[in-house]
């Protein structure tokens, strides 16, 4: 059986606390297709996984990705029913890379979604990436500084990942730099001795306020200028503005403060509606985990098999036939659309044609080119979608046509599997109910 | 600065639905400092993220690890303030393999402890993995299957993982296959045809009760042992019972019901106390990405330097001076002790040595091994803590040696740095207060 099938990779419905996704991950999968290959070794593991003889899974060796894919491109902002990717090819291709799909864009999805809350939060403060202690595995963190930076996010303490996306490397001295000293003021002038350019001191080893004002003495002497002190515990309003005033008073008006220590965007917007005197925010675990929302619910399914759509009608799980498309146009909402469909007035499809006969279109995507578009798309959300507290997703319509198309899919379904209508339950409004 | 330094690996705090933690990723982390070696692509990126010629980050090229560790092993139940692991070595290397310890230990016994409870909600039932789809990146998802089996999960439908680890690879075809035939009754008998042995229908895909009842026809004919049908939407609990009847009618008693979809061990728990006849869970998302609680409040901090105890002071975030053990009794609290100390009567240490000047004192630990240890542990907990709704972990108590020496480092910081006592939080309550 391999005929061509489309399936369809979207979210179900977004986290509750999420007012907008930002597509992420496009490009991991895309070099996953490339690279797909079925390999000796490979029939073997399959064999051995289904208790068969390897001769009869040889029909698999050798399989490759030489199929079709239309995708979002990564950094737009996305919503509930819209496809993030569509891959067309023979079905057993198109089935075997679903897990792998899945995977990588739910992930990054999710994480590039709760980055880019923390970004607006900031209201321009910079945001760095911290996270990679706490990731779900070293390459989860590579992931959450990659998104971090498709967002905005200003640095990354992760080396590894500053280094292969050029991004830039940010971090301080750790606690235990400071504890191997006799005191916290001989290792800050270590600290300085041995790096020459600007330094951050890290202050509340032992109490943030004494650390603050040994820190603004050695500054001082030191007289360089984008130095900073980093607070890591405590009441990060409430201690920011006391080190604020001590480093004013010591004549050190340019030291900036960074804050760490737990901080999500509901954190970092308390803060900043606080009027913190924080200059830069480190984020870690609760972003490079999505901690209040860790996973999407997504979904990678068959829409059309050999030129027939299809679709499912499990209950709370009913899937849209067709292969599909998404039409954005400014001060209205998405209509998810068929893909063959003419564009409404002034809207541009968010699926582009990325891969045919198994290869990229074009030159890999680039984080910059991203970063541009999420922050077109982000501006263009109303405030409801944007704001930390209780946002409102935008709800995409559904075109006529793709509206008649499910109903059509499902009365044939009920009619031929179920004896009759009335199973299942219901996929989106219509755009347009006339 | 090159003398010797430990560092002790703990979680400050369990997470408020966790009535005990299970260590896992020693191996992880074992794997990474046997091959630890700083190579000179890694000093041009340190002096690139640094801003430095390569020539001042030159004596770090070659840098091995060369120190000791003494670890839980991986199985065993912890608590709150005990340490996992710790490292002594000269400080550069204790230091510089931080990131990736903590990333693998907090990440891998997070999972781990979510796994735990999922196979005691289910009573004895099989629990399976089913998570690789949304877990936070590949990696995460071999870890998941992994820890999975630890905890005594009896299959993965990860075919790598299962593969490597030499685990039971478990699954069922996907709703895409129903859907590519004209019907279900087609699609259960090709997939009969091609798959000899015992075989899973996944009956949701249209109306669950039609579905069964179709399986139920097909199983009949087929009359092969060892069958079972997929339930994976709906109302698991009023469905199995549904599909329980209708397999019994057909005179199928031996057909097994797996059920998936959203399931945690709060839901299976609400089945099986519910007596819904489901013989098999399968756990996916929630699981994989332990959604309730995605990592675990770890810490790698500086115990010793040169034959020092050290300490933080930082508000919240108190750390205890001196390498640690924690001995363990039956029927009576943890003590968390200073290495050197001799066990109370009948106590075993669980921190043992596995690593010596780099090199594991003995061959790779066995995941069965392992499991028997996590078997053991949680046989050993009260009721209290094994429960699924409001666990309530064991505090572990300080040795009387710990708390004087915690004590004595606090006041010679706060006397030396902070000019007086009255700074910082307690860490953990005595042992025996006399």
């Amino acid at each position: 059986m391999d005929r061509s099938a489309t399936f369809s990779l979207f979210v179900r419905g977004l986290p509750s606390r999420r007012g907008f996704l930002v597509s992420a991950g496009l490009e991991s999968a895309l070099d996953h297709l490339a690279g797909f290959r079925v390999t000796s070794d490979d029939v073997q593991d399959f064999a051995d996984a289904l208790g068969r003889p390897p001769a009869e899974l040889r029909p698999l060796l050798g399989l490759a990705f030489d199929g079709e894919v239309r995708a979002v491109p990564e950094g737009r902002v996305v919503f509930a029913g819209e496809p993030l990717l569509e891959v067309t090819a023979p079905l057993p291709q198109a089935q075997m890379v679903e897990t792998y799909l899945l995977n990588q864009v739910s992930h990054q999805t999710a994480l590039a979604s709760k980055a880019a809350r923390c970004v607006l939060a900031s209201a321009g403060h910079p945001v760095v990436d911290f996270s990679l202690r706490r990731t779900h595995g070293p390459q989860a963190g590579f992931q959450a500084a990659r998104v971090g930076s498709l967002v905005g996010f200003a640095g990354t303490s992760n080396v590894a990942a500053a280094t292969r996306l050029n991004l830039t490397a940010s971090g301080t001295m750790a606690h235990s730099y400071i504890e191997v000293f006799p005191g916290e003021e001989d290792a800050f002038r270590a600290f300085a001795r041995t790096h020459h350019g600007p330094v951050a001191f890290l202050v509340d080893t032992y109490d943030t306020v004494s650390g603050v004002t040994t820190a603004a003495r050695v500054l001082r002497e030191l007289g360089r200028p984008g130095c900073a002190v980093r607070l890591d515990s405590g009441d990060l309003g409430e201690l920011a503005g006391r080190a604020r005033a001590i480093l004013d008073e010591a004549g050190l008006p340019d030291v900036r403060i960074i804050a760490s220590g737990g901080l999500d965007e509901h954190a970092i917007d308390a803060l900043v509606k606080g009027k913190a005197p924080i200059d830069v925010y480190a984020v870690g675990t609760r972003v490079g985990t999505s901690a209040d929302a860790p996973y999407v619910d997504s979904a990678y399914k068959l829409v059309e098999y050999d030129g027939r759509p299809t679709m499912k009608l499990s209950s709370g799980k009913v899937t849209a036939p067709g292969r599909k498309q998404v039409f954005r146009a400014p001060l209205t909402t998405d209509v998810i659309a068929l893909w063959d469909e003419a564009p409404p007035t002034g809207a541009d499809p968010l699926l582009r044609t990325v891969m045919r006969e198994g290869s990229r279109l074009g030159p890999r995507d680039d984080l910059a080119a991203a970063h541009e578009r999420f922050v077109d798309d982000v501006a263009a959300l109303p405030a409801s979608a944007r704001r930390i507290r209780d946002p409102e997703p935008l709800e995409p319509t559904v075109s006529r046509r793709l509206a008649a198309l499910t109903g059509t899919v499902r009365r044939d379904l009920e009619a031929r599997l179920l004896g009759g209508p009335g199973h299942g339950g219901t996929w989106k409004r219509q755009a347009d109910p006339t």
